[in-house]
């Protein structure tokens, strides 16, 4: 396909040869064609429809073009869809007065970006700043997103090729199920892991650490639901030295865990432990514009009370994306969509999943809560050696083939779909995982 | 204001108070409050309408709420606003389709991102990746984005509290009125820039450079328009050390400068070199929907054909965004805005501001083309001593209050309305800069 031939003749897969593909060597590309969705669901240009429990990137958390969502957009664009951020816009302040309302007590402004990586690097900047310090501290089993302090951040094989920016150390953080620490019991992995965070921190020197960058929940590493004690253990570090605490939320954010974020879900967080700064994207919107951005507390702001905030962009409070931002926030409220993630999760999902485990010794591993879960796949149950790729890309086809659209990552199958799950969408999910499965 | 008050009943700027802003201390603002616009004209919640000469961040090349990019996006927003980087959809590569057809020869591909920041992020990672150096060489008055890599990469002060990635070095780019060469013509200025970057390329050591990135033309730092012989010797430099040339047309591109971009344009470029790299947001789309992107030739996407580009993002390739690029890209087409911010630079705008010149002694140099120009103000013409901050702030304040939005920076006036402005829009507008400076 060359431009000089006609476009309106061109297939979408031909077209698609002009676009440069994220995360992939671009020779041997098979995307699938997607053309329009609505609700859980999203099909391609035949009309072939694909239950989505992918939530693409893990970030529909409303379902496909959710109408309140579509109008604010509609309505928005013709009124003012772009504007300065040295302006003020009062659908700017709404936005952030509804993600206000849902973060709680004691953060007191938003700082909007487009995404969840510049939404890091502006956490990082902030703490940075505000503690005079350097060093960075984030998990290996991570991802905070691709731009130059975001990805260094991350700790998978993606910071590697990216290593650019200074000042980044990273550490274990738990994992029952893969323990780096020995450990027997869930306690004693939070324990081991807090203890391991702290001789890092202390050989480190505590004096030089800025932040400490977390996803609540770990989310592409295989949603690593935190064991007892973690989040407090690492409140109290961050107290104790001086740290600033950043929860990037970006994936657990927003209902996806069933509660607004993560870090608010009282068995993740019995001892209601607050971060410092919070980080957000992809659910606040569900993606409908690009969008995402920093949660500050007044301490932290006041930082910046007389100082210039070295930090912007020409997006930053996009009106497009603040009004998709407000009417989310009120749907999600009006129709209790956060409500039905966690009721999904703990009655209907999750059940379903354990119960598919028993079936399936593949799956080594269920964890998860909301409607954020993972199947952790393994090719002998015992020492738990995790499935092969090309068997993880063959059950990916086959789902597929059989009209779920998954979420596959390493030797994993992430669960994810929209928080606007219905039982029954669950029902056929469960049904098609449990057919396709070895 | 607090949020259990009635948001209703909050005024913007009370609810503005939750929004961190950027590059500002947050103490002391006075935002100004838009509420919509149309065409070069905005207005505030009372309907009092400014003549938009800012452009708001030099992003609406083609006017606020333009009838086919708004209608683009509101029909979209209803097939489908967002679906994940792996998939293919047909919007996506039909924006792809049009970034190559007005980018030429021989680029074949788009990485699309959601802004400036981030097109440059990657382009400096493929850079990097391709050569395998670390070094990005780029000049001291430039803006290339707030993340991790790009701000670095930045020239201005904002560049020094951020410097936590490493490989980046600085050098000045050719500045005729403000020389940092002692040269007495713009042709020596040029020679004069080329040799000093030669002489830093020598000393850093050639094969430790992979990237040269720079503005066509540095928009932020003043719209330099860069002198003669400056492109080609940028790219004879690159060619000699394998040294990979990015033009970072963010602000410059897609009409700005009268042509769609600047390095097409045959005064600033009559060799017609080529770059290896186009980083591209802002005009592509007025910023409608948060978008940007990188235009890489076959030769450099090839590298990436059998190994895994590591890099991406959430919303790249965004289908809310690409529809407003097709809109954006076929309206500028059918419309001839191109075409009619070159008319505007050439015979009307460049013309009235040079006879403003000579009737206001404050206007040290007038410098642009297109839609793309400053005033550089200065207290006494035969110094060119810079006009002190308080008094371009005072001159502001009156602009606004005379109907007219400006974009000042530093001592300068950039005067940049957008692509679609009218003859009667420029001369109502020339009459204010008249009334108001002194
Ligand atoms: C936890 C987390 N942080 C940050 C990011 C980066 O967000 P974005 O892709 O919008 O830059 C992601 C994306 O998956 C994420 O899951
Ligand atoms: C030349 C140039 N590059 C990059 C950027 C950064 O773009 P963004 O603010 O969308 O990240 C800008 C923004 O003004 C710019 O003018």
């Amino acid at each position: 396909m060359t431009l000089q031939q006609d476009v309106a003749e061109a297939t979408t897969l031909e077209l698609d040869r002009h676009v440069f593909h994220s995360w992939s060597a671009q020779g041997a590309l098979k995307p699938l064609v997607i053309a329009g969705g609505s609700g859980a669901e999203v099909w391609d240009e035949e009309g072939t429809r694909l239950l989505d429990f992918s939530s693409q990137l893990v970030n529909t958390n409303i379902g496909h073009t959710h109408p309140k969502v579509v109008a604010a957009i509609q309505e928005q664009a013709a009124i003012l869809p772009t504007v300065a951020p040295a302006h003020a816009n009062r659908t700017r302040g709404l936005a952030a007065e509804r993600i206000l309302a849902v973060a709680g007590e004691p953060f007191s402004k938003v700082f909007f970006t487009n995404g969840g990586a510049d939404a890091n690097e502006n956490a990082i900047r902030l703490a940075r700043l505000a503690t005079g310090r350097d060093k960075v501290l984030s998990a290996y089993r991570s991802y905070h997103g691709n731009t130059g302090a975001a990805i260094v951040a991350t700790g998978d094989w993606r910071r590697v090729p990216n290593e650019y920016s200074r000042g980044h150390v990273h550490f274990w953080g738990p994992f029952p199920y893969r323990s780096e620490f020995w450990s027997a019991t869930p306690e004693q992995e939070a324990e081991r892991a807090l203890r391991a965070l702290e001789r890092i921190i202390e050989a480190e020197g505590p004096g030089s650490i800025a932040a400490l960058l977390v996803e609540t929940v770990p989310g592409t590493a295989g949603v690593i639901v935190p064991p007892p004690g973690w989040l407090a253990g690492l409140r109290a570090i961050c107290d104790r030295w001086g740290i600033v605490l950043i929860f990037d939320e970006v994936m657990a954010g927003f209902g996806r865990t069933g509660d607004w974020f993560a870090f608010q879900n009282p068995t993740l967080n019995p001892d209601g432990i607050v971060p410092d700064v919070i980080t957000f994207a992809k659910g606040v919107n569900s993606g409908y514009v690009p969008a995402g951005g920093v949660i500050i507390p007044p301490a932290l702001a006041a930082e910046f009370d007389t100082r210039v905030f070295p930090g912007g962009l020409t997006y930053s409070g996009h009106p497009l994306a603040m009004a998709s931002i407000v009417a989310t926030i009120d749907a999600m409220r009006e129709e209790g969509i956060v409500e039905n993630a966690r009721r999904i999760g703990a009655d209907v999902l999750g059940p379903a999943l354990r119960t598919l485990a028993e079936r399936h010794p593949v799956i080594g591993e269920v964890r998860g809560l909301g409607v954020f879960w993972a199947l952790d796949l393994v090719e002998d149950p015992a020492t738990r050696a995790p499935l092969p790729a090309a068997e993880t890309a063959r059950l990916k086809a086959q789902l597929v083939a059989a009209g779920l659209l998954p979420f596959v990552q390493d030797n994993r199958i992430h669960v994810v779909p929209p928080c606007i799950v219905t039982d029954e969408q669950v029902a056929r999910a469960i049904a098609i995982y449990d057919a396709v499965l070895p």
